[in-house]
């Protein structure tokens, strides 16, 4: 099969690789339809994060069922299926409350490697969700934003506490942070504020459901959200950067007793215990547990209630991943899609 | 009138200070008929907060009410009250969601000085709550206790979800600590599993609730919960201690999703961000809200279903309130009170 292999930072190659086949009896194989780059997959590509030798890429995917392992019982060969990228029992202590992401058994997608042509997916039944059939091509992108980029900005906007009544600031404008709007403004948000200084991403902000933007950052930012909420803050902050300017930011663009979501991956954040304290307010955040939220958001994309796939600005076949590699890393696309 | 007043670091005086009188419209003054040395008092008397010259000291109290401002509608003169240890009023939006210490308006009851005779409460009719009328003489240790000790200990079983089927973990055994094992039982949760090396505090704690008591600290602490929880962690997580090593333990103990209640003041303390997002858990704290709870706590009390006043295990004249600090101090007594 045809895979993504990271040899060294900028230096991203689509070559043969070994097909993927059934490893475990509670295994599926799937044909990939549609996968995408993720701006996690820049941290080795950009040299902050280390390999060790070529590289499988690739944790989000959306495709058909053609395999499956003896202990599968709930998937079929031909579903059309969508997973999370990270796969999960579904049936322990911890999936069941609903934290999936951190399944006792958890296998993190992104050690398969699904920017390929097929892609062995652990757990499948409690990984999984089948579609209601074969999609339009149009729902394409929006099932495959659902695999990731979107439910992790659902798991945000619910950390945030985002519902009807409620002002929901929004601090990172990038597929995360836009889709976290999407999802503030679906669950009920009467005041959306997002921190964006880009024109194309403040657009699709409004059309998700942003109610004001503000193009202020950090202190400037905050003291901006608690300008136009009465001088108390938001109900509830979305962080989706992982800077320590931007945690600050959504700390205190937050109420006391306000929600903060965050989603970023915080690397280099190191947050004081004591002004912590003294906000009062309420932290969560982590990989998103996005099997939670699969079933539901499949159903509002095939309804065609919600169109989270905007978020994508570039499509390219899976043969010129690098071109799309290069192209989020010099940010003149926010997320790429690779099509088979 | 007589009252606390520290001069320096271990020189703690009673003298005759100005009475207390009414300043706003919306004060009233209580002659107070018990008062109490808190763990945060110890701070100026090491040395670790500097003192601006002489400071009257006490912001927990219970006593009945001499006079009130003209703006006061609620309280009236001969009330049995008690009052939290942030004056708010009770009205403003962060109050109205519980955030009662946060009050747009709050007064930090530690600027008035409430080891004394008498007490100015700023914002009355937000802040006081009064009993149903005088107390026995042996309710009166669980009421003042209700003004911090016990209310601190509660908000952080609250906000580690403490209730029904809930495994709680309580890191600290000391007087918000033992609180939190009572309100987590009183929450209803089914295990809770607390962290002490005392003999009369794991004594007290299994009085309160404690159905394990475990000596590990640390990592080892941690560990030690996961151990007794099948793996998984606790569901939720007390820490009431302040340091880096107990927040931690409580992260730490808790599983993925779980929640940790944190109300030890945070002294140099500094959270890792890309630890802390990996654990995945609720985090929650600051200065308690105490005023939310305190119509619930009291009626608890005064029906005797509840006993918090054990917490202190020595008890002192006003007069002899420099003793009560040296014997806290040296860790020769959990709590001191003060009696009028």
């Amino acid at each position: 099969m045809r895979g993504v292999v990271m040899y060294a930072p900028g230096d991203v190659r689509v070559e043969d690789r070994e097909d993927a086949r059934i490893v475990e009896p509670t295994d599926a194989v799937i044909r990939v339809t549609a996968t995408c780059i993720c701006g996690s997959d820049l941290w080795p590509y950009r040299g902050i994060e280390s390999l060790k030798g070529p590289t499988p890429m690739g944790h989000e995917y959306i495709g058909v069922v053609e395999q499956i392992g003896d202990d599968v019982r709930d998937i079929k060969v031909g579903d059309y299926v969508v997973g999370s990228f990270v796969a999960s029992d579904n049936t322990c202590e911890i999936c069941q409350a609903g934290y999936q992401s951190r399944c006792v058994h958890n296998v993190m997608m992104g050690s398969v490697g699904t920017q390929a042509q097929l892609a062995r997916i652990p757990l499948a039944d409690g990984t999984l969700v089948a579609t209601p059939g074969a999609p339009d091509a149009d729902l394409v992108p929006s099932l495959l934003a659902a695999s990731d980029v979107l439910g992790t900005g659902w798991f945000a906007a619910v950390a945030a506490e985002a519902g009807p009544g409620r002002t929901i600031a929004v601090v990172g404008d990038g597929a995360v942070g836009l889709s976290a709007v999407l999802a503030a403004k679906q669950l009920g948000a009467e005041r959306i504020i997002v921190s964006s200084r880009h024109p194309e991403r403040q657009a699709l902000a409004r059309e998700f459901g942003a109610t004001d933007i503000i193009e202020e950052r950090g202190d400037d930012g905050a003291a901006r959200v608690r300008e136009l909420t009465g001088g108390y803050g938001a109900h509830g902050v979305v962080e989706a950067v992982g800077t320590e300017e931007s945690m600050w930011q959504a700390i205190n663009s937050a109420r006391p007793g306000g929600y903060v979501g965050y989603v970023g991956v915080t690397h280099g954040v190191k947050l004081d215990g004591l002004s912590l304290f003294f906000t009062g307010v309420h932290l969560h955040g982590g990989p998103a547990p996005v099997r939670r939220f699969l079933p539901e958001l499949i159903q509002l994309i095939w309804d065609r209630t919600i169109d989270p796939g905007k978020v994508f600005d570039l499509t390219l076949p899976l043969e010129a991943a690098a071109e799309g590699y290069q192209a989020m890393d010099e940010r003149r696309a926010t997320k790429v899609l690779l099509t088979l």
